[in-house]
C-alpha cells in the first residue's frame, strides 16, 4: 500500500500545466513537501493510504498563487491618501509618512499583516521590495510563504539607509543573510527605478545579482514622468536606457512596463527579461495601460502582481487577475484577448517562471512543490460551474479560498491561519495606525 | 424612554446624505421600517429601548447598495461562452440556451440564485428587466429585497412572446400584475434597445411608462456596433435617435451610454435622463468606455450596476465600484477622477435617483427607508482604516457584508440568508445547470 504525507480529492484540479490539463474529480498526492502524483481518481484508490486526507468537497483545487510584485510594509499605508495626483499622494503622505513610521518593527509587523492577508486570499508566493527587508523576510518565514526578496536600492535617503552611499552594501549584506534562511525564501537585488537610481548605481546592483545568479528587480517605464524625465537625461526611452546600462537579461524583472513602445517590446524579448503587471496599481494611480498583449505576442514572459497596499489597497490576486483579464479587453476592444487561461497562467506558472521559480512552483504537477490551494465552490456566486478556469478570473474572491498548502505544510485549513495570530496583528497594526491617524488628520 | 424596533450602534456610519456626513460611533434608529433618527451615540443612550439592538462591533454601517443594471435570471448562464467575439458569445451560446432554457421555472430559481448573491454581498435594491419577469418579481418579494422591474419588450421572438406582436401587451400586463404587489417593487418598462425595438414600440412602450408615471429603461448606445447600425438606418447617434423618438426623459434610464459624444452627454442632460454606468461589463465585453466623468460634470444622475451574470459573472457591486473607480483614471490619465466618494455616492443615493427611488433608499437619512448595511471591518484586509470610503470602494469584498436590512427587516444576518433557503437553490440550480452542460459540451 502506497503511503503519502497528504491527499487531497474530490475537487476539479486545474494544473496549469503545460497542456492546462483540467482534471475533473481529481487526486493529488504529496510526500516529502513535494507532488508526488497527479491524476484523476484511481479505481483503486482506497489502497492509498495518507497521514491526512483532504476532502476538497466538489471545489477547485488549483497551484497557490504567484504575486509577482509587493511592497509587503505598505499594508500600513492602505487607503491613506486615495484619489491623489501622484506627487501629492508621495510628498504630502507616502514619503513623509514612510520617513516617521517604517522602523524595523513596523515594518515586521506590517509583513505579518501582508503576509496573513495573501495566504488567506490563496497566495502562496509573492516577489518583495522594501527597506528593512530581512524583518520582512523573518514575518515571511515565521508564515510559512514561499517568496523572492530584495532589499531596496535607491540614490535617495531611505528607511534604514540615510546616507545612500550604503545602499549597495546594504543590498550586499541582505543577499549574505538570506542565503541560508530557508528553502522558502530566495534573496534578489530591487533597485527602485531608472530614475532614482544612478548608472553606476544600476550596474553595481545588477554586477551582484549576476554574480549570486539571482533575480534583479526594478520598477520600469511606470509613468509618463517618468518616461519624460529618462528621456530628457539619456535621449532614450527607460528600457533602451535600462539596455544601455546592462542590466536586462533573463533574470532580470521589469516591474510594470507601461510606458513602452515597439522597439522597447522586441529589446526585452530579446534579452529574455521578464515582466511583472499590475494592472490595479497602474489604474488607481493613473500610470497608464500596459501593452500585455503584445507582449505575449512576443513570448514574453509576464507574471501578475498587485503592487504594495498604498497604491492598490488590496493584494487579493483575485480582483487582479479580473481586473488583467477585463482591462485589456476594453482596452483595445477585443473581447478575446487575455482569455481565462492566459490571466490564470500568469498569476501562477508564469508568475512563478517571471521571478525564477518556475522549476519549484506555478502548477500542479508531479515533482513540483507543494503549492496548493483549494477554492470552497459551494456559495451561491459560485453557481453553477460550468468552467473552473472561468470561475478562478470572473467570479471567486480571496475569501472563497477555504485552504492553502506550502511546500506540503497546510498553512491556512477551513479559512483560518495556523502559522500567525491574526488577532494579535491586528491589534498591534491598529496600534501603529493610531499614530498615523493623528499625524494624517493633523497634516 | 423612546422606544423603537431596532437600534444599530457601535459602528462608523456613511450616510451618504447630501453633505456626505460620517459619523463615528454612530447609531441608527428605526422604526415603522423607516430610519427615525441617525446621530452620533447621544449621552443618554441608556434611556433608549429597541426590540431589537445590533452591535456593528466598529464595523461600516453604510446605505444598502443600489444595482442599477441586472437580468437576474442569467445566473443560471454565469460562465457560459467567456472570452468571445460578441456575435459568437450571442448565436452560439446566449440566444440558443435562452430559447431552450429559459421557461417561467428557471427564471423563477434563476432569479431566487440572483437575489441570494446580491443581498448577501450588500445590494438591498436593484433595477431588472427580462422575459417571465413576473417570475422575477416571485422571487424578489420572498428574498426581501426592493427592485424596479421591467418585462422586456423587443421586436423578436422572446422566452415566454414567441410573437414580438404581443410584446407591448406583456408589458402592460406585466404593470399591472404589480402595481399592487408589495410595497418594495415597482413595476417599469423595459425596452431592449433602440436597433432591436422599431421605432413604433419604443414609443408605444415609452408611452405605457408615462402614463403610469414609472421608469422607461432601455440599453443605449452600448457598442459600436448598434451605433453604426442605428447611424446607418436613422442617421444620427442612438442618444440623437432616441431624443428624435420622444422617449428621452427624466424618468428614462439610459443603460451604458458607452458610444455617446459631446452633443450627445448634452442632449442627456437637458432632458434629465438618468444613465446606468457597467463599467465591468463594458469591459469583459469590450463594448468601449462611457465618459462617466463628463456625465458627472454636466450634472447627469449616473447610477452603478453589474449587468447580468451571463456578461459580468458576479453580481456583486464592491468588485463594481472598485472598477469604476479605477478604470476612468487610467483612460484619462487622472487619478483624481471617480474617487471613492464619487463612486460609493453612484452605488447607492445616485443609483436609487437613477431608478426613481431617491426619495425611498440610498442614504442613511431620517425619513428614509431602513435600508442599511453592516460591514465586518475585522479582517486583515481591511485594516488598518484610516478612511471608510477608502475601505469601501477599493478593499471590502462583498463576502465582508455581515447583516443586511430593507426597509427595517432583517434579511441578511451574521452572513446568513434569512429569507431564502440557499441550498434548497443551489440544488436546483446545479439540476438545471447539468442539462445546460450537456448541451454545451456537445456543441
Amino acid at each position: 500500500m502506497m503511503k503519502y504525507d497528504i491527499i487531497i480529492h474530490n475537487g476539479i484540479i486545474v494544473t496549469v500545466n503545460e497542456d492546462f490539463d483540467i482534471i475533473r474529480d481529481g487526486i493529488v498526492f504529496i510526500s516529502d513537501g513535494k507532488i508526488a502524483e497527479v491524476s484523476s481518481k484511481p479505481d483503486n484508490y482506497k489502497y492509498f493510504e495518507a497521514k491526512e486526507i483532504i476532502d476538497a468537497a466538489g471545489g477547485i483545487i488549483m497551484p497557490g498563487l504567484v504575486n509577482a510584485h509587493t511592497h509587503l510594509p505598505m499594508t500600513i499605508l492602505r487607503g491613506i491618501g486615495d484619489d491623489l495626483l501622484l506627487s501629492e499622494w508621495l510628498n504630502k503622505y507616502i514619503f513623509p509618512l514612510e520617513a516617521k513610521y517604517m522602523n524595523p518593527e513596523t515594518v515586521r509587523i506590517a509583513s505579518y499583516l501582508g503576509c496573513a492577508e495573501m495566504l488567506l486570499s490563496g497566495t502562496t508566493t509573492c516577489c518583495d521590495g522594501y527597506f528593512y527587508e530581512e524583518e520582512t523576510a523573518q514575518a515571511v518565514l515565521e508564515s510559512g510563504m514561499r517568496a523572492v526578496l530584495g532589499q531596496g536600492v535607491i540614490d535617495f535617503p531611505a528607511p534604514g539607509i540615510p546616507d545612500p552611499a550604503d545602499n549597495i552594501k546594504a543590498a550586499i549584506r541582505f543577499v549574505e543573510k538570506l542565503h541560508n534562511l530557508s528553502s522558502l525564501i530566495k534573496p534578489s537585488v530591487f533597485c527602485h527605478s531608472p530614475y532614482t537610481c544612478s548608472e553606476d548605481t544600476l550596474k553595481k546592483a545588477k554586477r551582484i545579482a549576476s554574480a549570486e545568479k539571482i533575480l534583479f528587480q526594478i520598477h520600469a517605464a511606470e509613468t509618463k514622468n517618468e518616461y519624460d524625465i529618462i528621456m530628457s537625461r539619456h535621449s532614450v526611452s527607460p528600457i533602451r536606457y535600462l539596455e544601455q546600462t546592462e542590466v536586462l537579461d533573463e533574470k532580470t524583472l521589469l516591474i510594470h512596463a507601461v510606458w513602452v513602445d515597439e522597439k522597447d517590446i522586441k529589446i526585452v524579448s530579446k534579452h529574455n527579461s521578464k515582466i511583472s503587471h499590475n494592472p490595479q496599481s497602474n489604474m488607481k494611480l493613473a500610470s497608464g495601460i500596459s501593452p500585455v498583449p503584445e507582449f505575449l505576442k512576443e513570448k514574453i514572459t509576464v507574471g501578475l502582481g498587485t503592487d504594495g497596499c498604498a497604491s492598490n489597497n488590496d493584494p487579493d490576486m483575485f480582483k487582479e487577475m479580473d481586473a488583467a483579464a477585463k482591462l485589456h479587453k476594453v482596452n483595445i476592444l477585443d473581447p478575446t484577448v487575455m482569455d481565462a487561461k492566459t490571466v490564470v497562467q500568469m498569476a501562477t506558472v508564469k508568475g512563478a517562471k517571471a521571478i525564477g521559480l518556475g522549476d519549484e512552483t506555478g502548477s500542479i504537477e508531479k515533482g513540483k512543490e507543494a503549492d496548493i490551494i483549494i477554492i470552497d465552490t459551494d456559495s451561491p456566486h459560485l453557481i453553477p460551474m460550468y468552467n473552473p478556469v472561468s470561475h478562478i478570473v470572473y467570479s471567486a474572491r480571496g475569501s472563497d479560498v477555504r485552504d492553502v498548502l506550502v511546500s506540503g505544510k497546510i498553512i491556512v485549513r477551513n479559512k483560518r491561519l495556523l502559522t500567525l495570530d491574526a488577532e494579535d496583528i491586528i491589534n498591534k497594526i491598529n496600534l501603529i495606525a493610531a499614530g498615523i491617524k493623528k499625524d494624517v488628520i493633523m497634516s
